[in-house]
């Protein structure tokens, strides 16, 4: 074994020691751990962790970092307070584990239920932000799992003294060793062999770019939850309210361009494209979207740039949104599974035929009629926290909050039941 | 790219096509479709199929399987009318996919709901056993889905044979080309080539030994669920209706001997062990049951066979039990987590707080207090027909029926809302 595959199975291993203990965890306990985590982040904020985040800032401006990620890097005291306010939110929402779902009597008087446990041991390999440590940390812990960390190495010294406030906070509150590890060393060779350990970790979360994202689904032998980019579309229908849909097109685009659930691609009914169109990209360009358009949209609307193949299943994350006139629902709908990527697409119009074809046809992890695109997530569902928006379709689908950080395991009351 | 991997890349593409129209099929044609394919089968019986399988069973002949395994691949009128049966059953299955779980109305007035759909496009990876490719393939079918079965070389002939007849009643009954694939290339490339194509197929099953299970783990980037080895326990309390425990016990290891949920372990309580296990002993020997003990049983009932540690993690899967004396319910429950397999594990007991500490310690796929663990089953749990059993922790765990062949997607009903 090399030293990379013995420092990940030892890791692997006290991880999975500790989720057995986790699992009789107390709701009480796990809860006031997060609680003191908070404290101690808060407590913190200036001192250790701005400290060690200023090494990592410094290095990535010494190594020439866009202004953009060196942004995601930083952490102001109001971004630390902002991951001590969530750690406290998850620490207040309902405990899933042992939790009984249901609970059927058989012909035989056997009784069967599902009862909701922990998944084990979850890792989380990200890029990045920093505070996504405090986050994904507290909800693993919360759920019962033991959970394993490994940020981008451009982050390191800010994730490990994060870390190790979390695990000193979480000890004090009683939680077991190995609950929560967050990986010091930068090497690709242990992110690789931590994948292989699948006798002892149960769930992979990768959070990142699609070279992340790929390279996991590829070298891991534990199972993956995939956060994928968003390829988000708004097909605006001939019967749409048109105000409606002018408010909800640009909602979608402009109020947080940063994020995978704001859309990318506007689909507009030709029916109305001609009255439709040149006020909504008036409004889009008044708010600095870039507009690029297909031929007809060029046509309705003068100066805007052509839209390529390449538009269309761009995920810009920016204020830059692509306009396409279709001819009919289907088209629409073509479009979406062609280009798309199941994340988030809505359907505005007063038509009730038409938005039930919609939402049966289109397969995406959030289908919507008459809403914005930025709605598909935990907050706004009512689920809580998430841990991100699964784009994958095995086990999570959409926001990805407590609930799918547990699994079931089935309970059978009997009364000497035997197989016939 | 390797002849192997266009092959697999156009099967795989063809299926993911196929699973669009697949998810737009109305119950009716898909039940319509198994009840074809039901009668086909029975018509073809004793021409097509029993030819196939004589040249699979006279190749395993010359190859010098065992007589074990050459009973599984043989087919005989009897198996194939219990294909064609399970085929009718599941037809008559309610169709999950639609199904509205759960819908909610959140504060700005949105509707949000939960909305069962096709996982996509499954791919079967099994050994041996013929009967398989009509068991997976109508489940399969009736959740919606596309699917891609690969059998074992040594059953070659047999499944395509059966998958042949199935293709034609199924684009008889009107299900779309490419919504069943039989694959009848038997090359490993291949295989390895199928488990890459993360873009077209959403899940793979693996059925059958561990070396299949562990190569299908380490080849695939597309998610895996795995129906593994069962070493399932009984624990016999203190305080047992011994007359039960002795029923539970006999029925567990020798109603079905060779199935994945039959008990290869009986933990015995030191307490109840001098007057329970001689009877239970020679009960079992009586049914010719090989016993293999601890020390202490071997103490207590002469000429039982010494049990080593391989004793311990054996799934026998044969009429061969382990029996070891333990001091308390805690020792019983470390041995289980120690040795088994997470399958399915009972407790017999009278004491309430015994039965409730076990429940929410074990964790297993299906943990029971006062039944046989031959119950952990699919139709037994009222489930309908099942793939397999998981024991994975991912999407499924336990008895995998129509219900884990599908997802959720999100669907939201708005008047306009938009993200704050």
């Amino acid at each position: 074994m090399t030293d990379f595959a013995k420092t990940a199975e030892s890791i692997a291993k006290q991880a999975r020691a500790a989720s057995r203990l986790m699992a009789q965890c107390s709701t009480a306990i796990k809860s006031e751990a997060l609680n003191r985590m908070a404290e101690s982040l808060a407590d913190a904020a200036e001192s250790t962790i701005q400290i060690a985040n200023s090494q990592d800032v410094a290095a990535a401006k010494q190594a020439g970092l866009s202004a953009a990620l060196i942004d995601r890097l930083t952490l102001t005291p109001k971004r630390i307070a902002e991951m001590a306010t969530g750690l406290r939110e998850v620490a207040a929402l309902p405990d899933p584990a042992g939790e009984i779902e249901r609970m059927w009597v058989r012909p035989n008087g056997m009784r069967v239920g599902r009862m909701r446990v922990p998944l084990g041991v979850i890792g989380v390999i990200y890029e990045s932000r920093p505070n996504v440590t405090a986050e994904a940390a507290a909800l693993c812990l919360k759920a019962g799992n033991a959970v394993i960390l490994r940020g981008g190495s451009e982050a390191v010294h800010s994730n490990v003294a994060i870390g190790r406030i979390l695990h000193d906070a979480g000890q004090k509150a009683g939680l077991p060793e190995g609950a929560l590890t967050v990986v010091d060393r930068t090497e690709r060779e242990l992110v690789a062999a931590l994948l292989k350990q699948d006798r002892y970790i149960d769930l992979i979360i990768p959070r990142g770019g699609e070279g992340l994202i790929r390279t996991v689904m590829e070298q891991s032998t534990i199972p993956v939850v995939k956060h994928d980019k968003g390829v988000c579309h708004i097909y605006v229908d001939q019967a749409a309210d048109q105000s409606m849909a002018e408010s909800i097109c640009l909602n979608a685009k402009v109020q947080r361009p940063g994020t995978c659930n704001a859309v990318e691609t506007l689909l507009i009914h030709q029916a109305v494209a001609p009255t439709f169109l040149p006020k909504l990209i008036d409004r889009l360009q008044q708010a600095k979207v870039e507009v690029r358009g297909c031929a007809r949209t060029q046509k309705l609307v003068k100066g805007i740039t052509a839209a390529t193949e390449a538009d269309w299943t761009a995920e810009y994350l920016d204020l830059i949104v692509a306009v396409k006139v279709v001819d009919s629902l289907d088209e629409a709908v073509e479009h979406i599974a062609t280009y798309g990527s199941q994340h988030t697409d809505a359907i505005i119009t007063r038509d009730y035929q038409r938005a039930m074809e919609f939402l049966q046809i289109v397969d995406s992890s959030a289908v919507m009629v008459n809403a914005s695109t930025r709605l598909n997530d935990g907050g706004q569902f009512g689920l809580g926290a998430e841990i991100g928006i699964s784009t994958g379709r095995l086990h999570a689908r959409g926001p990805m909050g407590l609930h799918d950080l547990t699994t079931i395991k089935h309970i059978v009351l009997g009364e000497g039941q035997l197989r016939e």
